[in-house]
């Protein structure tokens, strides 16, 4: 018998009738003798519908009650996919977050599990039950307010429990039945992975793939949780998440896949003067504005004493990024901001191109070849990633993949709904 | 400067508009100078939609999920009222039954306050913030699970958390603009009542007065807590309910006013043998099936010892009386048990009665001239009341009220809904 944790996604939740089949899943892996965890998000649209209500009465609304309009999302959702395991046959109780005992920082709309202690779900384990408990929220330590998760906020509530529970597995549900070599809407022949190590699965979610959420699979990496990545609206066994590619024998480390990101924009800052403290200042405004970024480049000054640093972020903070960095100009003294919002980023990742030194010059091929420019290179020991027009993304993807031979001899299965 | 507490019931609040129209009324009390807390009903039709979600997924809904599913409403709307709050230029925080501190039975759908300690509520108004309770729920003191109140339960929160915050007033909000001598719907020249003492509002509330909750007019005759009954789409007054009918000077002492109720049922059990127990069965029977029951009548026995017995008790309930009473009948010797469906209830209010005899008289008068046929009359200190064909119940109201002089000068005035 084994103890399952099981995450479902908005989408497999959206209908009275999808909350039924989730039901007689969840019903069949308890009568199959496991104990069962279940994490659900809100239903379909409900958090829109919240987010366009709010919107009505206050276009920018308090962070703290936010968080108490969002969070009745998958109090709904959890109490009704109980109520359909109950007609089932099944006994369940659903939790909120913080009934689960999780516990949090009290950053409203993005706060950070500091802990987990869900002593009401296993003891409902121990009397029988399937313990539901709402993703994407805990109670704030200090103030004892209830906070939402950000963004991957339900996988990361299952993860934690998962490792609170010392669970064997976490089961994560969407329509992909997943992870493969390449999107399979753009790469016909992509394989679905049997087994995925964290660090490499870490590689793929920062590189695009929206598969997993990077952060629950930080999460998962550190606690040795195993994540079984599934589709709900199928039986295959997906794909698992699970152990380092230190334990894999360096020749059988392998090229793993192919990730792409169409989200990103690209600033430079040209002609910053190089002296100590100028890529400080810049990137210190940055963060003060509560951007994150992603690459990173700077290369040697030229003869004038002078050099280039470029980033790339999310195209959502952009215009806001730019703004900031005019604002040091005159101080900095640097000749410009230039930012370029049709960039598109593609990376391959895998353990294997740590033992096998042709894989960058086998990738800057497989593009040329493609006919496409890079115009930015950034690597890590397990990925490579390019930046690249925008309009070229689909072409360099499936240059890479059938370089790397990662394609398989099925068609890929690709199921109706955006990939979450 | 005073202690508000306000309570919006769900038509008040249907419509993100309606939301804001009550944050106006909010922020204005507060503006004035006042302490203010708000206790919010869920949005207009978000318990109905919530309760067909709950019949789709399974017919038979395990209470506990039940009150998980249902608070979700309350919690959504208190959120978007604080947000309105916030839009408007005054600070607001919104808190569930649970972190107001109301503290209930276990019985889920049906929990009593078993106490209220709002320390989280105090606090907010000590740092200058409006406080908003999710009214019509608490938190069970045996099992920690969130319970629902049951019918008037947020009516009861608000005039709870006014007894607990020891609050000048509770101002009960709703479409109608205050307490009237008859239903302005039936009778015309209805005038709106300035006070009323607990003892009649209680009597009217019994009678089928639906304005108040019975429950929480006995909450607030109990600690004192004044109770305003006002409008939320006027500045008009309403009406207070204060004072006891002990503090009225019997010479002044009135009638109040005219109460009628069409949800009633009439059961009577015929030939009864007139032995000790038979009452205390059929009562019984109809206890354990969980059936609250109204008036009783039973008169002496006739010359064969035998007697009826006769009953009323909510429609709704009536079918299930019936057959729970059908299974006794070999038992207990009866004859038969009649049901009818087709009464109505009309009842005069008012502490003046107890000083003034001729007042049964004149009602029955009042009736007969009216061409009314009285069936039953029950009757307490300080009201009468009878069942008569439902069909005339309009008739009888107005010609009560007639009688006993009632109406005011100005047209009552009606506005759009359904009365509460």
């Amino acid at each position: 018998m084994a103890l399952v944790v099981q995450k479902y996604g908005g989408s497999s939740l959206e209908s009275a009738d999808r909350i039924k089949r989730v039901a007689e899943r969840i019903v069949a892996t308890r009568k199959a003798g496991n104990d069962v965890v279940v994490v659900c998000s809100a239903m379909g649209d409900t958090t829109d519908e919240l987010l366009d209500l709010a919107e009505e009465v206050n276009p920018v609304p308090p962070e703290r009650e936010m968080d108490m309009l969002l969070t009745a999302g998958e109090r709904i959702s959890n109490a009704l996919v109980a109520m359909a395991i109950s007609a089932q046959g099944a006994e369940a109780w659903s939790f909120t977050g913080s009934q689960a005992g999780v516990v949090t920082t009290s950053v409203h709309g993005n706060a950070r599990i500091i802990d987990v202690t869900p002593s009401r779900v296993t003891e409902a384990l121990e009397q029988g039950y399937i313990a539901l408990v709402a993703g994407f929220q805990g109670v704030a330590q200090d103030t004892k307010d209830i906070t939402t998760l950000g963004r991957g906020g339900s996988d990361t509530t299952a993860v934690a429990l998962a490792a609170a529970l010392n669970a064997d597995v976490c089961e994560i549900y969407s329509d992909v039945d997943g992870v493969y070599t390449a999107d399979p809407r753009i790469v016909p022949d992509a394989r679905k992975l049997d087994t995925v190590p964290y660090e490499e699965m870490l590689e793929l979610a920062a590189s695009g793939s929206k598969i997993l959420h990077l952060r629950s699979v930080e999460y998962a990496r550190r606690y040795g949780v195993p994540i079984r990545v599934r589709s709900s609206y199928s039986d295959k066994p997906g794909t698992t998440v699970t152990g380092s590619i230190e334990e894999i024998p360096v020749e059988q480390a392998l090229i793993t896949g192919v990730a792409h990101d169409r989200s990103e924009a690209k600033i430079t800052i040209t002609g910053v003067p190089d002296h100590a403290g100028a890529a400080g200042r810049i990137f210190r405004a940055v963060a003060d504005a509560e951007i994150d970024i992603d690459m990173v480049l700077q290369n040697i000054s030229n003869t004038a004493g002078r050099t280039d640093i470029t980033f790339t972020l999310s195209k959502a903070n952009g215009p806001k990024a730019v703004s900031e960095l005019e604002r040091l100009k005159d101080d900095l003294d640097f000749s410009a901001v230039l930012y370029d919002d049709h960039v598109g980023k593609v990376s391959l990742v895998g353990a294997g191109m740590r033992s096998h030194p042709g894989v960058t010059a086998s990738f800057c091929e497989a593009l040329s070849k493609a006919g496409v420019n890079i115009e930015i290179i950034n690597t890590s020991e397990i990925r490579i990633s390019v930046l690249i027009r925008d309009a070229q993304l689909d072409d360099a993807v499936r240059a890479i993949h059938d370089a790397f031979e990662l394609g398989g001899d099925e068609e890929a299965v690709v199921y109706a709904g955006s990939g979450r």
